[in-house]
């Protein structure tokens, strides 16, 4: 991972936004890696990289592990990259170990999967499961995903790349930190992930009058930050009557006019609600889009519009329970848990049995230049990865079932 | 008053910012036509224009009204300009039928009173006060209070013109718009000003631990947003515990980083309470200054520092007691009311019997191109002042209380 992060450079944190100039030389590194490895290297037209150790009895049968290669802006060493770079190092040992395997193992990394430099998130993995991408976005500098995607990827394709859309995988086993303070907090060496929340994100408007602030008797008043205050105080009551994993952020306020001694007369903020359970997001949800029947100031309008809607992703329960056996007969601990935040696995999990793999991380700080998680945490995530590739992949019964 | 706005050109609303070149143009008219009706006019080297028209038997006691000439960026037609129109108009008419008076009769337009462009208020006024002005102080292009003054200043000064600071009247009448609503809404002719609130204003920084949305546990969480959202709702509620003249703003709000998927790390915003009633403002103050008490989370630190202390103002009850009465005679309907405004006869309370006339503004709207008030309403203002001037300056018994 040191060579990787390293091309990053003086920066602050990783910097690999997909289709800029760190990303084209990681994926660069990674296919010099995979050909002197004697793997077969393709790549897709998206730029995600797949390293195939080809399987000797069932070559069509595909055992795929890997993450995303891009990074948010300032982000850390291990978000993506651990699951890359674990996965090949994974498929290195086992190569190394037990030569050809009978079913080939195919080592991911894909193009994109945090957002970060154009509006739209999982486009590796999406693309890779045949899934539509909007491709007429564009980055903050004006510049189009279609036209930054065509130029990186020209860069990756050399002799003896192989440019195509390969064959979905029979399982995608994803090794990932955890970016949460759970394992970290309570000492287990292992997150066995059961599901991937659902989200639901939306944006409130509240619109009132902008007044004088000395000169508007109260009652007169059409105070949109005021209403806004009393809307999210409402949610985080109702929040309370739900279970403890239900999360709801507001991460985004924005005032208008903004000035200490004039009534604001619009308030915009953003609701983020996540949670494993369907019935319960749904439920929570309907909250939110009824905001407006909380209000009854007749000057104050609220408007609620909602633009990110992902379901709950259950992952399959037969590799979790693999793994569970695995882990403890390697001595770890393990919890399994719901994924709090979004991962490449709940695009996978709809063409392939898909598990996930969490090791710890320091703090539960993630998509920051501190992430961190302890060389030991990584190796045990690690060992379950290629434990678990061995036997899917060299006669283990687990994926014929 | 046409010719003064019609100064701020194409621009929205009126823009004569203290020192800026409408202004200069605004203060060069107002002298000019001083210099018509004979008055003599006086600048002082903060740029405030007195013209007065000086008393036959008392010259050296002097009746004074005015008010400011500066406006807020896109202000109205009538914020500070009526009172220095109508002090002019209502001398020009005093002199034109009834000669000199006994009294001096003097009309002040105070050089700056709202704050618009130096982080200062009332320092027209204040200087004619002989109060302490903070001069070490900045517009937003950098350029500093003491060398705008100076350059602008200089082109008020020209032949015919005394330089000094006048001496302090006996009595300042102050003639203005309500800026708020109530005359409006109750159809009163008139309001009477029995007091100027005072004012309390904080600056509240909640710090927590900016974080992941997804992957945080809700009971690991340090979010300053949600402890925000606790403070203000619990002001709101401890609010209503108080009369309804006692007003809460929270006008600014501002959230790091702001971003929908992220917990907010720290959260800022502003409280400004107004009160006419002393002991109320001190014990409402007294609730926001232990704010930090409210909140048990230990993760979640707390600072609030006060920016802002006004007393509460009582004006003068012999000249507002005189004021009924020529209003009755007058056939005016009128009210008592406090300003919930900060106006020059704060600071001319303090050296003089100060009185203020307020006439209706539409909607109770200003600080805006939308600030209006019907020419009718305008006049009565004027007639009021006209004949409070004249009793005071011609002869009344009034002021000789």
């Amino acid at each position: 991972m040191a060579e990787i992060n390293a091309l990053s450079g003086e920066q602050s944190g990783q910097n690999r936004l997909v289709y800029s100039s760190t990303w084209i030389q990681a994926q660069q590194q990674l296919i010099a890696w995979g050909q002197q490895l004697g793997l077969r290297v393709t790549v897709d037209r998206y730029g995600t990289v797949y390293l195939d150790l080809v399987g000797r009895e069932f070559p069509g049968q595909i055992i795929a592990t890997g993450s995303h290669m891009d990074t948010v802006r300032q982000g850390g060493d291990y978000d993506g990259l651990y699951g890359v770079i674990g996965g090949l190092e994974a498929i290195a040992n086992l190569a190394k170990r037990f030569g050809q395997p009978k079913k080939t193992l195919r080592l991911i990394a894909f193009s994109e999967e945090e957002g970060s430099r154009f509006p739209a998130t999982f486009t590796g993995s999406k693309h890779y499961a045949r899934l539509p991408v909007t491709e007429t976005i564009n980055d903050d500098q004006g510049l189009s995903f279609a036209v930054a995607r065509a130029q990186a990827v020209a860069q990756l394709v050399k002799d003896g790349v192989v440019f195509e859309l390969p064959q979905l995988p029979e399982t995608f086993t994803e090794l990932h930190i955890e970016q949460g303070p759970r394992l970290f907090d309570q000492k287990i060496d292992i997150g066995l992930v059961e599901s991937i929340v659902g989200q639901k994100r939306y944006t409130v408007v509240v619109k009132g009058q902008a007044n004088h602030a000395g000169t508007t008797p109260m009652v007169d008043r059409a105070d949109a930050l005021q209403t806004a205050v009393m809307l999210i105080h409402y949610l985080q009551e109702q929040r309370r009557r739900f279970s403890e994993q239900l999360t709801l952020t507001v991460g985004a306020f924005a005032v208008l006019p903004n000035t200490a001694n004039v009534i604001p007369g619009r308030v915009q903020f953003t609701v983020d609600c996540r949670s494993s359970d369907a019935i319960e997001l749904t439920s929570y949800g309907r909250l939110v889009e009824n905001l407006a029947q909380v209000e009854t100031n007749p000057r104050i309008s609220i408007e609620i519009s909602q633009w990110t809607e992902t379901a709950v992703t259950e992952l399959d329960s037969m590799l979790l329970t693999e793994h569970q056996k695995l882990a403890d007969k390697l001595g770890f601990s393990w919890c399994k848990l719901a994924s709090g935040a979004g991962h490449d696995s709940q695009i996978m999990a709809q063409v392939a049995r898909t598990t996930m793999i969490f090791v710890p991380s320091v703090g539960g700080i993630s998509h920051a230049p501190a992430e961190y998680t302890p060389t030991a945490d990584l190796e045990r995530g690690l060992a379950l990865l290629t434990a678990s590739l061995y036997e899917q992949a060299y006669g283990g019964v687990t994926t014929n079932k």
